[in-house]
């Protein structure tokens, strides 16, 4: 019996995809009992790098979806639509669904969850987040007896190969931008990565799965890259940070809203012992903290056609297996089959999510002045009218005539620092704040 | 509906077991349908960091293993025997396993599998390898498209501990060794984790999942850390080097035997800017590498109550979400349900392991002589006429007043190193060869 696979999408995932899938020999031996039936494309004429007999391609997506044959749909075509109308279809139509779009699962995933429930089909989605990094399955199964508090991830490979180049060769953010864009390594519109939207849409996914809650993508604040500058970087290695653009989403702790969460992207000071500081490049890592298991990490490529097609057929084997066995021979009350608890997402709350005002952390800040001596006493006083205390305040260099002063906080509420800081800019001898950053408090575990 | 667990042993990993089942707030929904039915101690009066019901406990473990009301067999006892025999009852009475016993599964895991099979059940063991840390669930679900080629673990935490203290302090072997002992990170016997026995059944384990063969682990090469001293950690530092106790597994490469593995422990010089640095203290690491994924790497947590027991009942509940939707409505011909053909162990083969001789390798070699200028020509001719080029010889201090000279070689075959290594140990000018370890070669991937 073999399972037959209709694909979306033949560009860089779906040939990677279709590789795998054509070359089973040495990998696991339930490969062998998958067929790609259909493929769909955008254009039959388009050279490809797999090579796949003539009359399995088409430009009729929409008959790959309504295929009685085929059992499993694979949508590596990405962007909004026309894939969520063509999952939406194949799920009415009971084909389980295994994507790689974490755009489209990040807006529509209470629609496409509600119909794959209702349906009795799986929706699986490994290839959405850090590549070929085994990180949705891990959440789903071996970590499903922890409570999670903490999820960090580097999740976007463009901006982290950015950050990592400036800080090698101390370039400005724009030189980096141009070289990568040349070599691929970032597209010709940079935005949904180097401002933040493209882990935005990761750091949701991992949060609703993480916490078994709806994230409504809205209320994720992000933050971007483009304003950071070699300075920043320079100074904060001085003080011994590398920074890094962070995804996060935790508890909140306030006792006052017990289940609501913190979901964030934004560029953060990452102390140098921290094991997030050695991931660099395109490389992603993703590092989850909960009870009882403490602080693991898991760290790969996440991008590229062979990690993303790697995570894209362990999805299509995982719904091939429980197909094989028979699973879904329990059903509910009204005959659908009932769905495996840890791999279906039948969650329907939205979480509730805390405004970032309400946010306690640690600040840097670089703020340009021409009056040190008089300033760093105001600058004090008016943090400590906010309630804001400071760690250290140090005049790290001189820049067009102007100290250039860097302020690093204790843990302190955001809302109140940035209070602080609006009366600070409007001092006669505050030229400027040209950054302000987060700073990673906590480390990964210590030797015990 | 509740499924009922039976537990043997309420030890360190048993009570942390019995901890999150008793307290499945903000964890998976699915917690709630688990029932400690069982637990089986070897003293009822013992006191328990965990309490349960006094009339839960028994002393009788095969009462357990036969209790009909039971689903899932938790084995957390530890040890050959009775753990294999109660494993092995309990499968006999069609119950599903779950094992934390890394020793067993590496000695009689091809009985213990044979019988789970005929049986139709699960004998899950997450917890037998690198204690919270997914590796065994994402080898056979999230990479199961993936041809792994090697596979990498730091996977004893005892002894990783111990480099790590005698890296950061200078210490020798036996200092931390007593101080690991007094402050419980050692055993008072401490022969299987120093001498490498304990990494060996991991990397067994390891190996059969990742290469979908079983393996003989008296075919396992292994070599502990107690000939490693101070000054071999200060002259691997010097050279860009930390030492650590790998775990390897991977395909041996040799075109005369294409299917042959390479399955060792000994301690290894890692090169700084590699990953597996970094993972100090009593944290563990595994990092895999498949086409097409790439390499990917795991890390935290080896041991401890908490992280053991994360993921023991993660494996419990992935046997009770697979009894929830009726899995093995489809069966065999004989009537037995057909197991998920990811998650049971079905290989029957043992792998053909290539001999440490076979090995092609680069070394690091500490050499004590009385003539420097005359000894180092007869190395290197020596070495020469095995095949054995070398890439540094340095004499990198002095010993007793004998020059100490460490040798680094190309990648070699180990037989032919060896025999060199015969030979200049001959040298009436050469006193001593105290150390020899073998070097990584080849780092974590590149920027791209």
């Amino acid at each position: 019996m073999a399972f037959k696979i209709g694909l979306l999408g033949l560009g860089t995932v779906g040939a990677g995809t279709a590789e795998i899938l054509l070359n089973p020999a040495q990998r696991h031996p339930l490969l062998q009992e998958l067929e790609i039936h259909r493929v769909g494309v955008r254009s039959l004429d388009k050279p490809r790098a797999v090579s796949l007999p003539a009359d399995r391609l088409t430009t009729d997506l929409e008959s790959i979806v309504t295929d009685p044959q085929i059992d499993i749909v694979v949508e590596v075509m990405g962007g909004l639509e026309p894939a969520r109308s063509l999952m939406l279809k194949a799920i009415a139509q009971g084909k389980h669904v295994v994507t790689a779009n974490k755009a489209a699962i990040a807006r529509f995933g209470a629609e496409i969850f509600t119909a794959a429930n209702q349906a009795g089909v799986y929706v699986l989605l490994e290839a959405a987040v850090a590549g070929g990094i085994p990180v949705i399955e891990p959440l789903k199964q071996s970590l499903c007896a922890n409570r999670i508090h903490t999820l960090i991830g580097i999740i976007n490979g463009t901006t982290n190969y950015i950050l990592t180049r400036m800080q090698a060769e101390g370039s400005s953010f724009d030189d980096v931008l141009a070289d990568a864009q040349q070599l691929g390594y970032a597209e010709a519109d940079p935005t949904a990565d180097v401002d933040g939207l493209d882990a935005a849409d990761k750091i949701a996914i991992l949060a609703s799965l993480a916490f078994g809650k709806r994230i409504n993508l809205e209320e994720v604040h992000c933050e971007g890259i483009r304003q950071i500058t070699a300075a920043d970087i320079t100074y904060a290695e001085r003080l011994g940070f590398v920074i890094k653009l962070l995804a996060t989403a935790k508890r909140d702790g306030d006792s006052a809203f017990p289940d609501r969460l913190q979901v964030r992207v934004h560029p953060t000071l990452v102390p140098k012992t921290h094991p997030l500081t050695n991931v660099n490049g395109v490389y992603n890592a993703v590092l989850i903290e909960g009870d009882p298991v403490g602080q693991v990490m898991f760290y790969g490529p996440g991008a590229g056609s062979g990690p993303t097609a790697s995570a894209v057929v362990a999805d299509i084997l995982n719904i091939a297996a429980i197909l094989k066995v028979g699973r879904g021979s329990a059903v509910h009350a009204d005959g659908r089959p009932l769905l495996d608890p840890l791999l279906a997402c039948s969650h329907q709350d939205y979480a509730a999510i805390a405004p970032i005002d309400d946010l306690t952390t640690r600040f840097y800040a670089r703020v340009l002045t021409q009056d040190f001596p008089g300033v760093i006493g105001r600058l004090g006083t008016t943090f400590g009218n906010h309630e804001v205390s400071l760690e250290s305040v140090v005049q790290i260099g001189l820049r067009e005539h102007q100290a250039e002063i860097v302020v690093i906080t204790h843990c302190v509420k955001e809302g109140n620092f940035r209070k602080a800081l609006e009366e600070i800019r409007s001092f006669d001898a505050v030229s400027n704040v040209p950054s302000v950053l987060r700073v990673l408090s906590g480390g990964f575990g210590d030797l015990a």
